[in-house]
């Protein structure tokens, strides 16, 4: 069984490649708060953003298209230890499937700048959707990474 | 272009047709919490799942297998205007990609059980991500959202 998808537009970032964002300065939570860049939304989709402006956050699912292939064991950024693939978001997992918060900064027509990037120039975006009170969870639990997260270095 | 994705499980839901979902006493932020099912995750994967258990929240990413199409403009369940397609979370969107944070109750082999389930049962399942703070956006704005969430039936 298979299913299909096709891009609804394109990631505009100044990240050009996987080092680019594989860096660990990049692997504490705030990151890529200030790298900043633009969703551009193909042309027959805008009249779908209409509203969108109103929200602060956007879940953006895109497709890792830089991945060709995973393994089911995989050693995190972070880490030293190989991990489940699906106790991880790395890029390379069964579906190239990627998923990342933004902020909006503004709106022109079809193009949603946006701040909080990590993907990569030319990222074929899959969806969009207004980050919501559901998506807020607190406390949260985090396995292996909670210690890890905590020795993040904090440069920026 | 075409992006191809192929089901890593299958969603176990006591939600087994759209009205169950489309009701307004899940309208409010916390309405599906004590909605419990199952994540059956393919065999093939389950070594994929290492770890997952220590994680409190994961983001499942899904396949709305029932929709059949989409409008641009859409008029959302608590509201009366019609909303642009990308600022609400509709099942009838371009691509048919859904998006939940669970919280894991517990995980027996390829069996996550899991809370706050708004999937119908046989929901494809197309990838599991751990929820990290990288996820938790503080404060947010809701446009069209923000009065009608205040207004949502408080019911249960």
């Amino acid at each position: 069984m298979e299913i299909k998808f096709k891009p609804i537009g394109v990631v505009h970032s100044p990240l050009k490649k996987k080092e680019d964002i594989q860096s660990k300065k990049y692997a504490f939570p705030q990151g890529f708060d200030s790298v900043q860049g633009e969703l551009e939304i193909s042309k027959e989709y805008e009249d779908g953003l209409k509203d969108i402006e109103g929200f602060s956050h956007l879940i953006v699912i895109f497709n890792f298209h830089k991945s060709e292939g995973y393994k089911l064991y995989t050693k995190p950024l972070l880490d030293e230890t190989l991990r489940g693939v699906f106790s991880t978001r790395t890029s390379n997992r069964p579906n190239f499937i990627g998923l990342t918060v933004v902020k909006v900064i503004d709106r022109k027509e079809n193009i949603l700048k946006v701040s909080g990037i990590d993907m990569l120039e030319g990222t074929p975006i899959l969806d969009i959707k207004p980050y919501t009170p559901r998506d807020q969870k607190s406390p949260i639990k985090l396995g292996w990474l909670e210690d890890k997260i905590k020795q993040a270095p904090k440069s920026q």
